[in-house]
């Protein structure tokens, strides 16, 4: 039903920003049974989106955003769906005085955490409640069910609660991936270091496709102990292989995975596959350099070569493991209030989004047991380690050997060999010449207190 | 000679802060004959300071920081040395309403360039003049020559270019280490980089101690191709080896290393043996999780085992050399005006800093050759890479076989590896399935053009 003319107080949902994600989450409101009111900046897209989709549901397409406004249900419940960063701010403007007291806004972009933050602060001067959205699935999971994380006041989290869970994946026991992340920027947050664990998710992938005889192993992965929607869509690309061979090789990015590393650094937690995957996109943008570097790469073994496709498939195991695992490690020293177990997150995970897998179900179950583990001390995950260990240390070897680039199962073989190593020689050095040239003290394996000493004199000292 | 009586307009220069640095610079300068001001936040220490020092140049120990300004010569010169962050700030406000139009600061602490330029647009208000200034070499080098990399308004610079060039260390041909490094913040950033050049270069040399059989081979290599600062202090260090076995395996870090991994993220610059080196210490910190986690541990061979010190030689050379070209490939993407060349920058770091070594000068002439290259494309260069990389290739596969963690060296070789890869096929993978799940659209490497695919329809597409 097209409704163009105006009628006040009738729509239970708002959504601005009528883009792929925003188009597809207002159709799934709709098939959910919600009254949507629609506005686009510009009002041609807006109409462009009745012409489609109007029949699927209760839409009316707003000229204004007054009209848009006012045709909502109070307390109103806006969804806004524009790009992250100035253009979230600018309807916010507009948007602020024409709203009211209980009123509120869920940004559904991939807006920084710490912007949704201030935002808020700004919406609860007036009276009015901003949340921070995490949705993911890209267009087919706005569509037909995406994993949401929404962060917010929790008095107004029980406003968005039912059509949040009405239109949202479903995980492994069949409930809604959905969940209130906590307050402030909580759910941004949680969707940043989501983006982070994809990165390095995506990076293993292509490292193995690159070690692989061919791609069609993807399809075969897919239902096995690899199973997931990275594994999945890899496969399918491999039925149009003709054009993945032309794709140029320099990755593009938006931000979210550079993000999760940059907090990880400002909160001393080591996510180094991650960030690895970060910085290989960079290297990639360095193709000139790479075009006309020819002297090592005359140091390469030319002969066509292939690891077995189960070392690979256990390699990724261990890998997909080590970036959920390193995710989790950042969301364990990110602070915020009311903010969701990890369990709960690793629940939300299991559907809709880019990274659910049915490595999650073990995942969640580990946080079950002991919501303050890094996961590596969990019984099930160090089987997995123990298992897939010496195919990944195989896989390194190799690589190294024939000269193919492994930014990322490099860092998951070191990531794991450091946190097995009782005695870390090298960091005892490290901290004698930090002592050494700084005099910045260093603490010892046997006594209590901080010491210093004087490492140029040639007299003993104790 | 003490001078505690007021006399006012007669000093060279003022210090503020007799710390370790402070204490050594203030020193550093009166033995060049200035007649040095000092102030210290407690006078205690200023006093203690004229105890021991006194009679190595013309001190005036100031109780006040009113007649601290005072008796320095307008238009006055201040050097601040207190710790960075919110002491810094905290004197500021104290010290600009006693000062003069024209009269300046230069803050030698590692403060954060970005706060150096809030700090200068205050000072530039007032008509004053605000510095931000690397100072490296530990106590040792603010007394003996430090390497200096001051960062400002250019009008000023005149006024402190000869006191620094007079207390600067000097590089291979004799000429003073300190040089111009540009406006705003760019003396802090190009300190900035220097320090994650130096968690690299550190790490690395912490792995080969791991991969070595003794220590001894420090005092070896400091003669030969890594002759510099940090491999001569652990030749020292291994005189003392029963206090360096002693020493707690968890590293420190101040930040610095973190703001570069950071900096670097924000422009797409990869710096991954640095941030490698950043995450060692965030992993170094996990001691509980290191002792307990038996179950990987177990995989590993427990035989005694070492590299032979050539291996390792050529491994460290390359891996500096890496650190080196990431640190100046970020130097390269930083934005200042009036920025110094970057083998400028090689020759300021040649004496005085923690990272000098004889390999600056390699690269100091590569930049001469071509100022805008990635050292990488450097023939010279090259041709390390070339003679090195079967050692580090021999390296990391050993290191990985055995379980002992090289997150640096790994990184190294993946980096070199990458560039030397014309065609990342694995990149182009990441790229089809970004497209895939949210239409982000890819390149090709035949034609021009942004292009999108229906990668889940069965039916082909071009």
């Amino acid at each position: 039903m097209v409704a163009k003319t105006k009628m006040n107080n009738t729509n239970h949902i708002g959504l601005i920003g009528l883009g792929t994600m925003g188009a597809s989450l207002a159709r799934n409101l709709a098939h959910r049974a919600y009254k949507v009111a629609v506005y686009n900046r510009t009002f041609e897209k807006t109409e462009e989106f009745l012409n489609k989709y109007a029949s699927e549901g209760e839409f009316q397409g707003c000229e204004t955003l007054e009209d848009f406004v006012k045709s909502i249900q109070a307390p109103r419940r806006i969804i806004l769906m524009v790009q992250a960063g100035a253009a979230v701010d600018e309807m916010l403007e507009k948007l602020m005085p024409l709203m009211e007291k209980g009123d509120s806004v869920m940004d559904g972009g991939n807006s920084f955490y710490k912007d949704t933050e201030t935002r808020q602060k700004k919406f609860a001067e007036r009276g009015l409640f901003f949340f921070g959205v995490g949705v993911s699935g890209g267009e087919k999971g706005a569509l037909e069910g995406p994993s949401i994380m929404p962060g917010g006041p929790a008095e107004a989290w029980k406003l968005f609660q039912e059509p949040l869970e009405k239109i949202a994946a479903h995980d492994f026991e069949d409930r809604p991936c959905v969940a209130y992340m906590g307050a402030g920027g909580s759910g941004h947050a949680v969707k940043m270091v989501h983006n982070g664990i994809e990165y390095g998710m995506m990076q293993l992938i292509g490292e193995a496709y690159m070690l692989g005889a061919n791609g069609e192993m993807f399809a075969e992965w897919s239902t096995g102990k690899l199973q997931g929607y990275l594994i999945e869509i890899a496969a399918k690309i491999f039925n149009k292989k003709e054009i993945l061979e032309k794709i140029l090789d320099v990755a593009g990015q938006k931000g979210t995975g550079i993000w999760t590393s940059q907090e990880a650094l400002a909160h001393g937690v080591p996510v180094n596959t991650i960030t690895e995957a970060v910085f290989a996109r960079a290297l990639s943008a360095k193709k000139n350099l790479r075009k006309h570097s020819e002297k090592p790469k005359a140091l390469k073994s030319s002969a066509p070569f292939a690891l077995p496709k189960e070392i690979l498939e256990s390699t990724l195991e261990l890998g997909f493991l080590t970036c959920y695992t390193q995710g989790f490690d950042l969301l364990n020293e990110m602070n915020f209030s009311q903010k969701a177990k990890k369990s709960e997150i690793a629940r939300v995970w299991q559907g809709g989004c880019i990274i659910r897998s049915q490595m999650l179900k073990m995942i969640k179950i580990a946080f079950e047991k002991n919501e303050e583990i890094h996961l590596f001390e969990n019984e099930e995950i160090q089987k997995k380690i123990q298992e897939n260990l010496p195919a990944l240390r195989e896989l390194v070897k190799t690589a190294v050997e024939k000269g193919i680039p492994v930014t990322a199962f490099g860092s998951v073989v070191a990531y794991i060999d450091t946190l097995a190593t009782e005695n870390l020689k090298g960091i005892s050095l490290i901290q004698a010449l930090r002592d050494c040239f700084g005099a910045h003290t260093y603490q010892r394996s046997d006594k209590d207190g901080t010491f210093h000493t004087d490492w140029e004199s040639e007299t003993p000292t104790s």
